[in-house]
């Protein structure tokens, strides 16, 4: 948001004034129809000043509980970024009814932003900027901007565009203060303008921000027409929600459309349901794989004993590789070219993981046997060396479905979060259980399953 | 950082001129010593601005490599902030020799800086920064300002202070362009200032940052005597690199100090087998568990082909309540005070999530008896409700554990992050097998085990 940080409530305060995110805040705890009466009590210019800093499921039930002339009053008066984001939360019947409510001028800006992708930096842009002639001098430019622009986080970059709207180059307002009134703005200019592309993603705008250090940038149309800005905030914010959403993959769940304490009790429970289900459905072909091994176990229910320990050494090693590879991925240290240093990489840690693990292995299965805490029969030695060796392999091959599986994904052009690490793991349990009963089938076959 | 964006490198190109971040992203991909050399080619000045944008690895080789004066050159020249975050990342010995080449000022800030922990915002703070006298007319701050202060980020926002130096407002610059240049300072003051205090941690700052839109926020001490600024820039890596560390928590490791690519094998294959090995140990305790049922599963290998499906299930849904509750109090959206709800949701959440697998699995085990896949014998009926009682027992339990245990650690005062998805896991696959186990015992116990 672009908001006006210079005016501020009149409530006074230890400190004097109370600024319009701390007042959202008190709404978050408490109930949606406190909250509501809350806000309607204030003044409209307070409203306006609290409405954006609010989360969207209450700004709807405000704007549905206010009337219409009050509602319309908020949406119009938004900042352009502000407006959009509300809108591009809300859906169907519940969008058309709320643009409803907007002037036309406005409707025709937010029809064009909403026309973008969910993902694009359209749907985040300003609209409001302060633009200058490069042949005014210094002096002229100032009384334009004081003329033509109010005090908001707008003015605090100007851009230099010719006749057609075509972007020249942006200019920090202390540049204004920091030279001579009687120089030219063409003198000031420094000939370095970055700028997205209004098809730009917002995942684009992150990088870019990031890479240049900027807390605003121009975007422009193909043609090279400044068709608004889009600032930090909202950046940070899309950086936040990414950093979410992987996090919320990586668990085993879709992403959440809102937080946690907002979600509906049932729409958690679908966004939760549908993963822990297709996992499960995955996870029945072990089921499945065992029957094909029920002599085996039969014979030998030892070899059971050590079933869960080595499926899930081969699940965490699969959720760290995975990890890595989607984190480097998502902050592109990491990209599709890289695959082989990857893989090269990964074997390596995989077979010394393994070979880790593998010893430890060993070695509790002899201490157990040495000190009569339990008797795995008189070829322990044997079973004690499937376990080692079921270790290595399986380590080898979590590690390397972990790594590979994100960047394969990837190169199909699926979000590589999606091969969350449980995903990983439930992959390399069904896997792994037929590694570990060839191995065993292997190394005890003569001995235990005659 | 606070670069100065305005000079930019003389080489030409499409669009005019190179940004000091382009050619640093190039360092990447090449091989130390060709970045080195490629550095050492540049003047004194461009050297200046490439280096805050380089990893802090090539930094320090580039130093050792370059003339001790040309080294001194670029510590004494870096902006305060990038100079501590420099001094930050290096350890005993390499810390002290890099120290040695600063000027007796710079060397005096930096051990102040240093002084406070790693995850103060001391370690991020910028000490340029413009201020001016409340009684000043604005065309007089103008004149100040252009004396004293020089065309880079630090002039964006100006302080006012007192002759003490105490915090008494800010001001954005553009506020100077937007008034009349006879006003006095004093009247465009708009008597709110948020500040950081010096001792506040790092997230306080993207706390702050996020809640209240700014760009830049005053740092004090407990006297209100300004002592620098933090920029987003640097707020905005701190909120990666938390989401860094939380995910990579998550995918069941310790976090990394740098970048996949950037990390040694052996730190890497440190940091992933510290927890591998933890978690490896834990999940001994599943073998153990299991030591204890092998009459049962002797007696009904049936059993044990269920074991990897419900274990599996129990921490799946372990892990995706721990990701939401980790999550979600990062983000303070929850905090402990809210345990209470929490529990309520996660147990009916729970409760739900396991009737439907329940259902599923039920479903699953009926089909194959019909279908003659496979043959769970006569009691099929009382195995298939072994399994479906089970998995409402383990899920409920793992959502429990997975939201609860982040929790309480975090009252403990630990990161709960560390209790990661893979930690949750482990417990609840050992849990989880005593719970299928007793149930089998009760469902089953005279038919089977007769």
């Amino acid at each position: 948001m672009t908001g006006d940080f210079s005016g501020l409530f009149g409530f006074s305060k230890d400190k004097g004034l109370i600024h319009p995110s701390e007042v959202a805040k008190l709404f978050i705890s408490i109930p949606y129809e406190k909250a509501i009466d809350a806000f309607k009590a204030f003044q409209q210019d307070q409203q306006l000043k609290v409405f954006p800093y609010i989360d969207v499921q209450l700004q709807k039930r405000i704007l549905q509980s206010l009337p219409r002339e009050k509602a319309s009053y908020i949406l119009n008066k938004l900042s352009s970024d502000d407006r959009t984001i509300f809108f591009s939360a809300l859906r169907g019947v519940e969008q058309s009814s709320f643009i409803d409510f907007l002037d036309e001028s406005h409707k025709a800006s937010l029809h064009k932003s909403l026309g973008y992708p969910d993902r694009s930096v359209a749907r985040i842009i300003n609209t409001e900027f302060a633009t200058i002639d490069r042949d005014m001098t210094i002096a002229e430019a100032n009384e334009h901007l004081r003329k033509f622009h109010k005090d908001t986080e707008a003015a605090n970059v100007i851009y230099v565009v010719d006749k057609n709207g075509k972007l020249i180059d942006d200019i920090p307002v202390r540049r204004f203060v920091l030279n001579e009134p009687e120089k030219k703005v063409e003198d000031i200019l420094d000939g370095f303008c970055t700028s997205l592309k209004i098809t730009d993603s917002k995942e684009d705008a992150v990088q870019k921000f990031k890479e240049y250090d900027r807390v605003v940038l121009p975007v422009i149309n193909d043609e090279n027409v400044l068709l608004g800005v889009v600032t930090i905030d909202d950046v940070m914010d899309v950086a936040e929600q990414r950093d979410t959403a992987e996090i919320q993959k990586f668990g085993g769940m879709e992403e959440l459309d809102y937080p946690y304490v907002k979600t509906p009790f049932f729409s958690l429970l679908k966004k939760r349901s549908s993963w822990l289900i297709i996992l499960f459905l995955g996870e029945m072909m072990t089921a499945t794989a065992m029957g094909h091994y029920d002599n085996e176990i039969q014979a030998h229910v030892v070899l059971a004993l050590f079933i869960p320990l080595i499926i899930s050494s081969g699940g965490n090693s699969g959720s760290q590789a995975a990890t890595l590879i989607i984190r480097a991925m998502a902050l592109k240290e990491l990209t599709l070219k890289d695959w082989w240093y990857v893989m090269r990489r990964e074997i390596m840690s995989g077979f010394s993981l393994g070979i880790i693990l593998g010893i430890i292995g060993l070695i509790r299965v002899a201490i157990w046997q040495q000190l009569h805490w339990y008797n795995y029969g008189q070829h322990w030695i044997l079973v004690a060396t499937t376990v080692a060796v079921s270790l290595v392999g399986i380590v080898m091959w979590g590690t390397l479905s972990g790594s590979m599986i994100p960047m394969v994904l990837k190169k199909l052009g699926i979000d590589p979060a999606t091969s969350s690490a449980p995903f990983v793991a439930t992959l390399v349990d069904v896997t792994g259980l037929v590694i570990y009963f060839s191995i065993a089938a292997i190394i005890l076959g003569g001995k235990l399953m005659a």
